[in-house]
């Protein structure tokens, strides 16, 4: 094999918000509040605010509350990294809790007469940038997916490149040295090229807009009321989850006991994976996405567990050895990672194209009609900008940021990071990171690009590339499946973080928030994220024994899948069991075709073809997520029709407390169980005959 | 021992209903539609339709719609008996159903043109009427209590008169025999009298006032919108609680498994019998029965289970033998049911002292200043009466039934029955029925006046008078245990349907249904209940081979305390366990006393002192069905304060569906267990510790 991956995550989720034209959850809370505003101009309602200067906007208290969500997020972001590895967007989460915990704040200082300074917009999304941007290292960290994939646990599952050379122990220390010198390169390369992405090609950035809308909202009087109201349906929802999350853990007292493997329709369904397993998580995350991803990963479900892999496991002895144990790749186990892999890759491949020749094309007419707009909704020339758009540009270009800054601290980063990183992975060698920091600012300003124009990050495709080209020149010999992981890491981390600070340059654009202070918080919120992140991760890691173990609680499916690509990347083909290559090109082939019916049906239509991204998931892990999910979507869809009005505003809201709650759960889960404390009951399904004979031996 | 006993479910209930000192449920869903058309005068709305004669009153489709609802209520009474024994009101669900089922019924023959006769609110009454009749057997029937109390399966409980002479199994056919030869007679016994009840003494009958303004709320058009609405409400839990039985069965494959045995609060708390059980059906009983009865409940589990028996079960060894199986009536089994019994027959007691006395004063009032109204609200002399009196009186006393007619029946009646049933119960001699037959017409009259003064059927504490007295005489060499049983059956049927029928009387009157189709409704009810109480009956008995059993799904709790009344009536305390008697002596003093206590501090402080009856309760059963209760309070009680409109209007259907669905899921639920379908799965709940066990052997 000599080729390797990379995560399915932004793109799954982002995937879907290219679905709606726009942000998804953002748009819909706001739409609702602040349509009509928008249409009247935002910036004449606040005309009577002071804009505080950029260090004002940086306060000490934006900061403390930012810690606090940081690290609530990064529980959130990790647990979901290493159950199934869909996130969500969590934008409206932040933006409602960091408004709500401020604006309490800020009220008690008042009523003790100690308040100095007013909670101004700038300061929320000052918030917003900083825990955005620690909790996207928890993602881009590859907890889930490349990192975790360099470790023996995960090694251990696959029987190639299986030596000491190609694993790296993971250890908290080498974790937070090697995010520090990769994860602040991205927001370098991206400084200087802000004015052309915002003032000159008017990129929409959907999430950073609705983000922006959102916040701008909630500082109006009736959308603080709204907020209120929001933030008290996700606390109440908080609330339940977390409960709920605490009474299930009563009943996990060994392996397959608890509601996690509740056989909902029965237990024939339940050995294919097929089962509502009560996580209050996923059916959140399910209301938060769109349909079509939900009825995808069903589909995706149905057609491996229900159809292809009992069709497979019949040929048992014909195209694999009968004796294999369940979890070894050259058994049903590796049919199951590759074609994921091969949908996967697929998908990823199309959508890089596709994206890349956007990108592309935009630049091009870009650059022929100098400052007209591609893609934007209008194409306004100078004399005919706005209210908002005047005093919008104004402030964003009062406070500077120097372009020999921004290059003199991106070389100073890159040679620190190039001396540093052959030291943390001997495999990987300075010539190759030298090679990847040369391409890197392209590539960052690609994605940054393409994420301004369809909001959709590629920086796990970019990731993969770097997989691919980097583990083949190290090769087989010389560790090349770990240098393949360790450069995705480098890649991923630039191109992610230049999207992200792109999105927030964005937002900071539209409530008027200066971009030093968006580029000094989304500092600060990342070096946040590379001690926070490992932290949080270093306690899922000594807390339950069986991370990364298919069947258990946390099987960090990305883990392995990463790892399989790499080796895949390097190592070619030849361990692959029978017929299962030809299968691989057929879903890769597949994944291509749907996506290119998607894009040639139109837009509308599309919405009745599944995303190859979010099917491939279940293909590894089963249904029994899509089921939470799909609930997720019913319940929605219930509620939509009772009351569209509501459902609209609250269900983000709702969303985010079930996703929430259950997530910080996770926190005494963790500690509960490092400190030896174990579920006293068990709840186990039996089967009659099965229940007969324990009855019988626990009579005896 | 020598004294018996009998069932606390009408007391228990109705005792509530006394509380809010008129009729609970029935009484709020009118009060809100009904209440300003009553001072307008009903009558006036209904100037414009006609009156149909009895015999059309007495229509065939609605005698088809009762025997339909008859089987449904049927089904849920005997559940209820079987399961704890507490039985709310199904009134509502009884008028709701048999206007929804009547005017689906007459919209669709309307269209097709065929529609003979309009559906009036008279026709409404008759069904009502007619269910409540046929239900009632399945709880007078005493196939929780008394009857079963005969059969082996209790007796074999206790090691006291276990002998042939003082068990009779059961059978279809004698049962079926039984009931005709003594339900018929409270009928004949309270028609003579019916014009001094309703007209003269004008008693208010509390239950029957609320169905008939529910009635003739049904048949405005306003108030057929809100019935549309409440059956629409009704229909959706209905089929979620029949959905969610239908799951559970899944579940159960084996004892002690499924949702029902669901340790809620750990095992230490389930082995005391504090757990949440899942039950649909009384979580709805919960919601009908007033706060104070549930709370009384759950006050009565945790004293009994959560301090005494844990207490008693120290002495273990010293007040009883350690040796003893866990359900011996020497050991703490013991303790549980006499301690119980004392409780109820203490607050029978002292309701039949109170209630009683009430009667004789009301009589002697009565019949010294001549029908003036001693209870009643406002007492009018004849000159003010309103014209919905006036009409109504006119049409009570246009269809006469003969006196000769009444006492003509009774009189054969009561020969057919002397003479059957010492064949029944060749224990029960030809005197003793005589006895109890020229006593019964005084009793049946005190009840029927008591239940139209406080709306307390004393049914059951008359029953347990007959249990007393010829238990006694017969003695226990002549089966006197049985004898006791058999006479409370005799008894208890006359004195129930007595007040059954002065109730409907009142509805007739309030609706301007003729006494002679009330009659003829209650007469063919009454036949129908003989036969489908038995048949479903014995479907359950049949079908449920652990029926009776303490622990199981059905432990039909009365069944043991009925037979234990018996045995202590005719056989005296020795056989008691130490302490016992003083245990049971300071419980029905206590019983006793805080009847006192509530009856002394005035209604508006009574309601937090607990009612004994519902306390004696989960002292044989334990707290689960507590639990169900007090969370259907609370779900009443969040209602109320979210939307107390809404809440006063949908919960007695809400409550209705739910009770409904649970209990017609035991149809199915039954046929397949006939049918030798077995739940495929076994949902178990073990200790750490022994799951470690299960897994090392199931493993192995």
């Amino acid at each position: 094999m000599d080729r390797s991956g990379s995560v399915a995550r932004r793109e799954a989720y982002n995937g879907s918000e290219l679905e709606n034209g726009a942000a998804i959850m953002d748009g819909k809370s706001q739409r609702e509040e602040g349509g009509e505003e928008e249409d009247m101009s935002v910036e004449k309602m606040f005309e009577s605010e002071a804009v505080p200067s950029w260090q004002s906007q940086l306060t000490f208290r934006a900061f403390i509350v930012s810690f606090v969500l940081s690290v609530l997020f990064t529980f959130i972001v990790m647990k979901l990294n290493l159950t199934t590895g869909i996130i969500p967007s969590l934008n409206v989460s932040a933006g409602l809790l960091g408004f709500f915990f401020l604006k309490t704040w800020t009220k008690l200082l008042e009523k003790s007469g100690l308040l100095k300074q007013p909670f101004t917009r700038q300061e929320n999304t000052v918030i917003q940038t900083c825990v955005v941007a620690s909790s996207g290292i928890a993602f881009s960290g590859g907890f889930g997916s490349y990192l975790f994939g360099m470790s023996s646990v995960v090694a251990s599952q696959s029987t190639e490149a299986n030596n000491a050379q190609n694993i790296k122990e993971l250890n908290l220390a080498w974790m937070i040295g090697f995010l520090f010198v990769v994860s602040f390169l991205g927001l370098f390369s991206v400084v200087p090229l802000r004015k052309i992405m915002i003032i000159d090609f008017k990129l929409i950035y959907p999430s950073g807009t609705a983000t922006a809308h959102l916040i701008n909202s909630f500082h109006t009087p009736k959308g603080a009321k709204l907020a209120k109201k929001q933030v008290r349906a996700l606390g109440k929802f908080f609330s339940f989850s977390f409960l709920w999350g605490f009474f299930q853990w009563f009943f996990t007292a060994g392996d397959s006991c608890g509601f996690v493997n509740f056989p909902t329709f029965g237990l024939k369904a339940y050995e294919n994976r097929f089962y509502f397993d009560f996580s209050a998580t996923y059916v959140g995350v399910g209301m938060i996405c769109p349909y079509l991803i939900n009825v995808s990963v069903l589909l995706g479900g149905i057609l491996s567990w229900g159809v292809m892999w009992p069709l497979i496991e019949d040929r048992k002895g014909h195209w694999y050895p009968e004796t294999l144990s369940e979890s070894s790749l050259h058994g049903l186990q590796g049919y199951r990672v590759f074609i994921a892999i091969a949908l996967i890759l697929g998908d990823g491949l199309y959508n890089f194209c596709k994206v890349f020749g956007h990108t592309l094309y935009g630049l091009y007419h870009q650059f022929k009609n100098k400052s007209v707009l591609p893609v934007a909704r209008r194409s306004p020339s100078e004399p005919s900008l706005s209210i908002d758009d005047k005093r919008r540009t104004e402030l964003f270009l009062k406070d500077q940021i120097p372009t020999w800054f921004a290059i003199a601290g991106y070389v100073v980063i890159a040679i620190i990071s190039t001396v540093s990183l052959p030291h943390i992975f001997h495999q990987l060698k300075w010539y190759h990171i030298v090679v990847i920091y040369i391409v890197a600012p392209v590539l960052a300003f690609c994605n940054a690009y393409g994420a301004g124009l369809t909001d959709w990050s590629l920086a796990s495709t970019y990731g993969k590339l770097a997989i691919f080209t980097i583990g083949a020149w190290a090769g087989a010999s010389h560790g090349g499946v770990l240098a393949g992981l360790a450069a995705c890491g480098v890649m991923m981390n630039i191109v992610s973080t230049a999207s992200d600070l792109s999105q927030d340059f964005k937002t900071g654009y539209m409530t008027l928030a200066s971009p030093r202070s968006m580029f000094v918080s989304q500092i600060i919120g990342t070096a946040m994220g590379c001690v926070i992140s490992p932290c949080v991760f270093w306690l899922f890691y000594k807390a339950f024994h069986d991370l990364g173990q298919p069947g258990s609680q946390y099987p960090a499916p990305y883990g392995l899948v990463y790892r399989n690509m790499s080796i895949l990347g390097v190592e070619g083909f030849s361990a692959l069991p029978k017929n299962c290559l030809t299968l691989c090109y057929i879903f890769f082939a597949g994944a291509i075709v749907i996506n290119a019916i998607r894009d040639a049906v139109g837009k509308k239509r599309a919405r009745f073809v599944p995303i190859p991204m979010a099917m491939a998931i279940p293909f590894y892990l089963g249904s029994y997520f899509a089921i939470d999910m799909c609930l997720g979507s019913l319940i929605l869809f219930v509620w939509g029709k009772v009351n569209k009005r509501k459902a609209d505003a609250f269900a983000p809201a709702v969303a985010s407390g079930l996703i929430c709650g259950d997530g910080i759960w996770t926190l005494p889960q963790s500690i509960l169980a490092l400190a030896g404390v174990n579920p006293p009951i068990c709840m186990k399904f039996l089967s009659r005959k099965a229940n007969t004979r324990v009855d019988a031996f626990l009579g005896s």
